[in-house]
């Protein structure tokens, strides 16, 4: 990694992504491989004024370890100080900076998919309700490395697949253009603008129409679009929580899901590629789940709980996303999902529903995994409350 | 690093050194260099029982990044969440693997000593007191890396420096035997009875007599000498703190330490090497402090409590020792100080005093800092109550 492309990506991401306060305490976190882009986000969170920052490395191996060598107990099981720190870090105000990209699939591979299933940490709700809450200022950007490069280029030389998807990570967080930040507010005063006329039609339903997917998603009477470009903490501090970000999206009714829907890209859910995803929803519920590859993972992670299995996002993309633009797929869901329109099974967003009543309907679950299912194939319309069909996207362009 | 020595290596210190029990939770730390090991350790934890490993990754890079970037009062600060923590462990009865060896001096080199004496984590007291308070089955253990080969062997080509450095710590670790943990029975056997003959003896002071050195330890009426072999927690679990371990330890009176003494090998205080250390005692506290190298960092840190200048440990060695055998310097005060007989400013502990009342004497400091007084030149006499000198060690042997 050069280290002034190393610099200028995490400058990014502590001042515009995070927006890292003076005196605040910082948790910085990303894969052990990724130490160095890690160490460059740590000094630009210092120099931004943090108080401290707390670097957590993640190694899959210990995971592997864990589900290969572990007694059942210690499958899915966190040390109570894990939650308390969640709760202390929520209750202060912390920001947060989170590097993603380009997990190994080898690592976890051959290992008991059941076990690898119910091996989740339990401590990762406790993190969704501090982001529910808008308790931190937080984002997750891409940390590019080796070992993603050769995923995203398997048939480049390391080096200039390295260079490539460095080249790519610059052009989708716009580190390519003069005025990185100038350029982001641009594209999200678009995307912000869209999301207020979506919300003000009060679509009942969304529809997707393309090949292999014919799906109705439900809304709430009060569902609303939110984008990266309108998102602050309770205390006042705005931040984007995906760098780059390119979608507007909204909690869905979890009760009103119906039809099929196959997936646009692949998905990497905790180091299991998931391809060619189809599943069947009825009255909310995903009641059938197939892929060409991971669905046994799928299925025990919907299983986890009773909301697990209904959506708790939708979210839509058009073409103009640099990501589309690109068509490289990442295997990476952080970039991936920006590529495409796409729902989520798991926990919906508190936040993206005004209505007090309505909140109490919005999907709860532990989980919170995305997949695409948009592509210039799939037309999105809006149906409103009285049955009229009103187009919102087609070819990848906004009709609102 | 060969799998096999690694885990051979993970092995004798989970097993033998913390003794991991099953159900337990095991805190694994280490620096991020040596990742490997540290995967290694984990897996021999899980495959012990533990209910859980939750892996440190110590990087000295971020607090070169503190030091340099940070705002005054980033230094020496830790969340609160942390001080919670290490309550919680010690109140669960947790076990802790901890790697060391080699830090790189270049990664602290040029930075603001000041800044960096000070940038101690208040943490470390806690760790203390869960020590002295014997709640966690605990040890520290070497992990050969190329980083702290270079260190040892600079003459050496890398590949050479690795290899010999690896096979120095198989010997000092007693992996060189067939049976490692019966070879470490029969010596700390050895150690135990000597500690014991000296508790017996209630000596008034011991007088450290060699080049440079001439200085008299003053001792509780109830100091005791403790050794790795006959470590427990309040809970039972027999555990050995250092691996490699040589030493019998105990604390002194804080009050009653005069002359002067030179350290007869390096040593690393946080990165920073401090060589040819002479310090003048006065009525217990460290009232000159010079070295050819690194006296201002030994200044700063004897500077941060009233407790810092006094001596909290009086430990000897005698000449069987496989690390005085080996002659190598490791610039690692795991090994070094158990080449030679040497002392500790800072906290004192508890369990090596029996009586109740001379516990309220002990000297208390948030440092424990070892430097190395001893060597084959340097003699060791007790002095009784009465003034009579007893030879204790002559030529690195035991004379009792």
């Amino acid at each position: 990694m050069s280290g002034d492309r190393g610099r200028r990506l995490a400058e990014l991401l502590v001042r515009f992504g995070a927006n890292v306060q003076p005196g605040q305490v910082v948790l910085a976190n990303g894969d052990i491989a990724d130490h160095e882009l890690l160490r460059e986000v740590t000094a630009e969170c210092y120099r931004a004024g943090a108080r401290h920052v707390e670097v957590g490395y993640v190694d899959p191996y210990l995971q592997r370890s864990r589900v290969l060598h572990g007694s059942d107990d210690a499958i899915g099981f966190a040390p109570p100080w894990e939650f308390d720190r969640v709760a202390a870090v929520a209750e202060a105000g912390c920001a947060t900076v989170s590097l993603s990209g380009g997990t190994d699939p080898s690592v976890l591979a051959g290992l008991d998919l059941d076990r690898l299933g119910r091996d989740r940490s339990p401590v990762g709700k406790e993190w969704l309700k501090a982001i529910t809450d808008r308790a931190i200022n937080w984002t997750v950007g891409p940390a590019p490395s080796a070992r993603w490069a050769a995923v995203v280029h398997p048939d480049m030389t390391p080096d200039a697949a390295l260079e490539t998807l460095w080249t790519e990570i610059e052009r989708v967080c716009r580190l390519d253009d003069p005025d990185p930040v100038a350029s982001w507010e641009h594209r999200m005063s678009t995307i912000v603008a869209v999301a207020r006329r979506l919300t003000e039609r009060r679509f009942d339903a969304l529809h997707f129409d393309g090949p292999g997917t014919d799906l109705t998603v439900g809304l709430l009477p009060s569902s609303t679009y939110v984008s990266a470009g309108d998102m602050q903490t309770v205390f006042g501090v705005a931040h984007r929580p995906n760098l780059p970000s390119e979608e507007v999206f909204t909690t869905p009714d979890p009760e009103r899901v119906d039809g099929h829907v196959t997936s646009t890209k692949p998905l990497d859910v905790s180091g299991t590629l998931v391809t060619g995803l189809r599943v069947r929803f009825e009255g909310g519920r995903a009641v059938a789940i197939d892929a060409d590859q991971g669905a046994e993972m799928m299925r025990a992670r919907t299983a986890v709980d009773d909301g697990a299995a209904r959506l708790g996002e939708v979210a839509l993309v058009d073409g103009e996303s640099r990501i589309a633009g690109l068509g490289t797929v990442f295997y990476e869901t952080l970039l991936d999902e920006n590529a495409a329109s796409h729902i989520a099974l798991g926990a919906g967003f508190d936040y993206a529903v005004d209505d007090e009543r309505d909140r109490s309907r919005i999907n709860r679950s532990e989980i919170h995994i995305d997949f695409m299912i948009g592509s210039n194939d799939v037309s999105v319309t809006g149906v409103t409350r009285d049955g009229e069909r009103v187009p919102v996207l087609r070819d990848g362009a906004w009709q609102i």
